[in-house]
């Protein structure tokens, strides 16, 4: 098989981190050029912005975009209009409406768009969903709880209107949750706590109701020091599964389980090869809409001013 | 043709003033039983919850659901499974992903859900969306100011979380322009204003981005007194249309068009039939996600106390 040619719009902390490890080691991806306004990487093609790659490089049939999602939809909406297939980091919009126009837009272009949720690849996802496919789950917990300062130093976009706040690390597990349980769930109690001097929550605590009384609680802490906890635990009536950092330890009935781990951004890029060579689209909106549901459904309180 | 039997569930004062008079109004409907705790209607079968009604009443099978967003879902939910139409005020949902929910289950169980926006059926709507169909529009301003004291005295739910607060008229508007105009278009800022003892905002102000430049801007205002505005002004290549008085006016470059009105909520009934007939839904939840992008992108602001 041919590589194909892809192009990173974005050279951040994220695309350094993964996404040009991952394309690296990725056979099904070459990486040809990047857009950067502060310089690119040694030795790959350079431009100044979308523009001037879709007009100098009509030979990258793929984008990939890592930039925050509040520049993210002009840009997008131009390198599907350019006939690119378009991979977009996480979450795949400010809005959900804005991404729910790209989807349509990749439709009527007939290019692949993948909206991704890394978090789905770490290495328990898949099998923790195969073994709740044939369960029924009574009670769901989930504890997402970090330290702001150490996995975001001097990010002020996450404090920014639109930036989120705690649900940006929070959206990963509510796409891991959305990716293992089958039933359909919605936000039926939210507490948002905003510091004092910040636009957005630095806590969350969640409640979603699903079918048969079913109740998954949803806790979302920046405030944790010490010991970092990503735990997903889904209680059913044959068994309880836990999901630990962050989605890549699985412990069913306390046995700790041998996994593959062959990595997140990896397993995503793997995805999009396969999505391109199908002709399909993956644009799932749930994590998100939880999450504007949320909003739209909390109780704010404030809470302790917030210094980085 | 034979009227087809519904049921009203919730009768306060939505259900008073409006779905029963338009329902003693229509050919296609006869209302048949109520489901009320603080009692129905002279001469009306009345139950006191959906369950009974169900049991006793497999006769009738439209359901007609009109109380608040919060205790909605549930008797929603039961309402479709157990195989009737069902017809829901708005807004649909206290959360766009339990609406979501539902027009699911409605296509698993082969029933009619309409969601209903009953600003749609104002006079002058779907003539200013018939004379835009062939314009480029190309900026849109929508006022919405009206007094909460007079419009909901001493509702209050409306300022609990979940409430939407001034959003609940808001959304009768953002249900105009998403059916006057046929772009895509999301927020891409806004600000909420929260009164200091409220949880839900008193006003709000919203920027949407679509197409060709084209920029959208919505005030909503819970404070007005004296004159009460409900206005959006379009203006295109081809003229200005200007909707007032909620949409039941219509003024295309200054000339006020004549404009038969049949009501907004005897034009609910009437699609709510011919949906049945046709074997078809109606849940488009475009202003609901609207209002739940603003609560997540939007920045807050704090203002006085609102004092019933």
């Amino acid at each position: 098989m041919t590589a194909t040619k892809v192009a990173i719009l974005g050279v951040g902390k994220i695309a350094r981190d993964q996404h040009i490890p991952a394309i690296a080691a990725s056979d099904a991806f070459d990486l040809a050029a990047t857009v950067s306004r502060s310089g690119g990487l040694e030795g790959v093609d350079n431009h100044p912005d979308i523009d001037a790659l879709v007009l100098a490089r009509p030979d990258i049939p793929a984008f990939s975009l890592c930039m925050p999602p509040q520049p993210r939809f002009e840009i997008a909406k131009k390198a599907i209009l350019a006939g690119k297939h378009t991979m977009l980091e996480k979450p795949p919009g400010a809005t959900v409406s804005e991404a729910l126009t790209l989807a349509d837009l990749a439709r009527a272009q007939g290019v692949t768009l993948f909206a991704t949720w890394h978090s789905r690849y770490a290495a328990g996802v898949a099998q923790a969903r195969e073994w709740l496919a044939d369960r029924t789950p009574t009670k769901v917990e989930i504890i997402w709880k970090e330290d702001v300062r150490r996995w975001h130093p001097g990010q002020d976009w996450i404090w920014e209107a639109g930036g989120m706040g705690v649900f940006d690390p929070g959206i990963n597990a509510l796409s891991i949750m959305t990716e293992i349980l089958p039933d359909p769930l919605h936000v039926i109690a939210a507490t948002l706590s905003f510091p004092e001097n910040r636009a957005t929550p630095i806590a969350a605590d969640l409640t979603f109701a699903g079918p048969r009384g079913l109740q998954v609680s949803a806790g979302f802490d920046w405030r944790q020091e010490g010991p970092q906890t990503w735990d997903i635990t889904v209680q059913t009536d044959n068994g309880t599964l836990r999901l630990s950092d962050g989605g890549a330890t699985l412990h069913i009935d306390d046995a700790k389980q041998t996994l593959q781990d062959s990595g997140e951004y990896p397993g995503l890029y793997a995805r999009f090869a396969d999505l391109i060579a199908a002709g399909q689209s993956d644009v799932d909106l749930r994590p998100l809409q939880h999450v504007a549901d949320a909003f739209m459904l909390g109780r704010r309180e404030t809470v302790a001013a917030f210094h980085d």
